[in-house]
């Protein structure tokens, strides 16, 4: 039964999902989804990116959370428009939330928006929330085997960001071992080894995301 | 919609849950259910507790995971009995599997059944599986906003094991914050700094299962 459910929901969103594609299209905006276990680093790493990026390009911030807006208030200290969008327990974020939340942005002076969706490895990989693009971060601290123990969200994610990379030389995480997971489950994935604390790696992570962009916004 | 349906699941799975908790006591067999985030070191402290309490109680592992045999595999190893509990991409356990999955155990023999949930610290939390003690692992790379953004888990716990703790000096993890904010929200926890790397805090812990499970089992 739960599965039967879970399928209506998920035709559902995957239909919510296309109309805020062609809706962000008109507008000329590009969503990416950024996901990853509690703790990854996704808030640290769209700070590096509005860092990176304000100047070429307009960013705005969607910040998910179960509770709370510790987040949204760090990307209102850098001075994007950002909106905390509450899941109230629910771990992950669908389409129908999005498609609510876009008119709280003024489209017509943004080029990109991120979404930092609830941290979890599982739920966020099943819904599609329009976005152009996916980024999954993976942290050393959390180990080598996780591509293998919760494949789809390797499995669908444009980029795999290696976060924490500095922390490598404290922590039993054979590189090799989840590169080469991902790349036999997802072999046109792009991966990155980053450290916003050393900032190794994250210009060419940057690179390739403007590259992304322009590509998506011309 | 989603709600309604989240309820209905919920109670169902109480039911059963109840009905594990009472097969248990009648058997002698104390149930603990083990949750973290990916990477948290469930497995870790799992082989830890065996190394520490084999002697002194029969251990059986149920091992959770989306996909793969990667952790029922290091339990066999250990030579406790063990089950591998593959949820197909769901996020979580339910009493159910639970139910389902008791049955492959000699119970007359075992004195504690360990359960490592899926890595996940928002659905596992919603979920009681017929267990007499909760143990909630935040490990310290996670960072110490996370009792914040996922109270349900802290909240619902009767332990919270600070996990890597030998980490805690290359992290920007503030303890006194994360101390306060889960015996805010739940005052009867009891809270443990642990390294399985350097085993600090190890043996208090160990001493704080054993009396837990002997208070159940006599």
């Amino acid at each position: 039964m739960e599965i039967k459910v879970v399928h209506q929901i998920l035709e559902w969103n995957e239909d919510v999902s296309d109309k805020i594609k062609s809706d962000l299209t008109k507008k000329n905006v590009c969503l990416i989804n950024l996901m990853g276990s509690p703790g990854a680093g996704k808030t640290s790493i769209i700070t590096t990116i509005i860092n990176n990026l304000s100047d070429k390009f307009n960013i705005g911030v969607i910040e998910g959370d179960i509770a709370g807006q510790i987040d949204a208030q760090k990307m209102k200290d850098l001075g994007v428009p950002v909106v905390q969008l509450n899941t109230d327990g629910a771990c992950h974020i669908e389409a129908m939330s999005i498609d609510n939340i876009l008119p709280e942005f003024d489209l017509d002076t943004l080029d990109v928006i991120f979404v930092e969706n609830i941290g979890n490895l599982v739920c966020p990989a099943e819904f599609n929330i329009g976005e152009d693009m996916r980024i999954a971060l993976l942290s050393i601290p959390e180990g080598d085997d996780k591509v293998e123990k919760y494949p789809l969200m390797f499995q669908t994610t444009d980029a795999l960001v290696l976060n924490k990379y500095d922390m490598i030389e404290y922590f039993d995480f054979d590189e090799q071992r989840a590169i080469k997971n991902a790349k036999d489950i997802n072999p046109k994935i792009s991966i990155f080894k980053v450290s916003n604390k050393t900032t190794e790696g994250v210009l060419e992570f940057i690179k390739y995301l403007e590259n992304k962009i322009t590509e998506k916004i011309g």
